[in-house]
């Protein structure tokens, strides 16, 4: 289980542009995020917040869809990615409270989740981290990389998700957009 | 998310009587076995082991058997169930690498896991904990309930399971049988 914390502060790969509250409470100003992954870390002192999860097994992606997902993603890391984007989601109680055949219904055959993502491959890169069983805050959060030129593509997208049925079960969302500092020091 | 803690030492309300591994590497022995669950409590000092979990969302069941288990599933805490049972599994790699239609097929389609518990309600009260994305060593504990009188039962129920497709993928249980503390000194 590999563990990640972002962390928001004055140190960090990452500068923050936008934070914004999507729904619900907003999280706190800072000049940098730091996207920590792995074994062992420690959040950088003087952190205005850290959220923790772990890369987890797939909730409700089928292998047709999984499949596709896999010949189209491209990894995290390239250097043309310069924008990133951190998306701390929590849903409702009444999500939580539906059974599996419920919530993969409105996930997927009513909300269209990974249809609509995969139109946005290879070009949007993505992560999906879990910490509502970390007793987080928060439910998942999702990391994206992409190119500057594809700043409008990833707006449609998630402009896209958050029209559906799945999405007003989301009770608190926050939109963190950075880019990248190492991109901007050369 | 509520957590559990089971603390297997010297203090708890559950005496051990057996701990056998089904599959992998043994837990070391102790007189007492304390189950933990809610917001705040120390495991008591001198544990032999001490494993935690957290009360989540159903991963695989589906409305219909949900409510077919509700309406039949006992509470935990009946004064007459004076056997208990902990069981921690890990689960494979290979398993947690299938897609949510995978798992689910093996999980209830061809290995019948929903069916064959609710063959063994009410007499046995169960709860299911997780514990995997917590890092932890197990992926889920299992928390049984039942009356002298339906050891039998329990033995076959548990039976059944362990010869299904599913579970191939078992790779470490234990199977820890306890009796009520409180119903001996009666």
């Amino acid at each position: 289980m590999t563990r990640v914390s972002f962390a928001a502060g004055p140190a960090g790969d990452w500068m923050i542009e936008t934070i914004d509250a999507v729904c619900g409470q907003t999280l706190a100003g800072a000049p940098r995020l730091a996207r920590l992954e792995g074994e062992a870390f420690q959040a950088p002192v003087g952190s205005a917040w850290v959220i923790d999860g772990v890369r987890s097994n797939d909730r409700y992606v089928e292998r047709a869809e999984k499949e596709r997902l896999v010949a189209r993603q491209a990894e995290l890391g390239r250097s043309d990615s310069t924008c990133g984007a951190l998306i701390p989601i929590r849903k409702s109680e009444a999500w939580w409270r539906l059974a599996q055949d419920e919530r993969r219904a409105i996930f997927e055959d009513r909300s269209r989740h990974i249809a609509i993502g995969l139109e946005y491959l290879p070009a949007v890169a993505r992560r999906l981290y879990h910490c509502r069983d970390l007793g987080s805050e928060w439910d998942f959060l999702t990391w994206f990389e992409y190119a500057e030129a594809d700043r409008a593509a990833f707006d449609a997208l998630v402009a896209r998700l958050r029209e559906t049925e799945e999405w007003r079960y989301v009770e608190r969302e926050v939109d963190i957009r950075v880019i990248s500092a190492r991109a901007r020091t050369d």
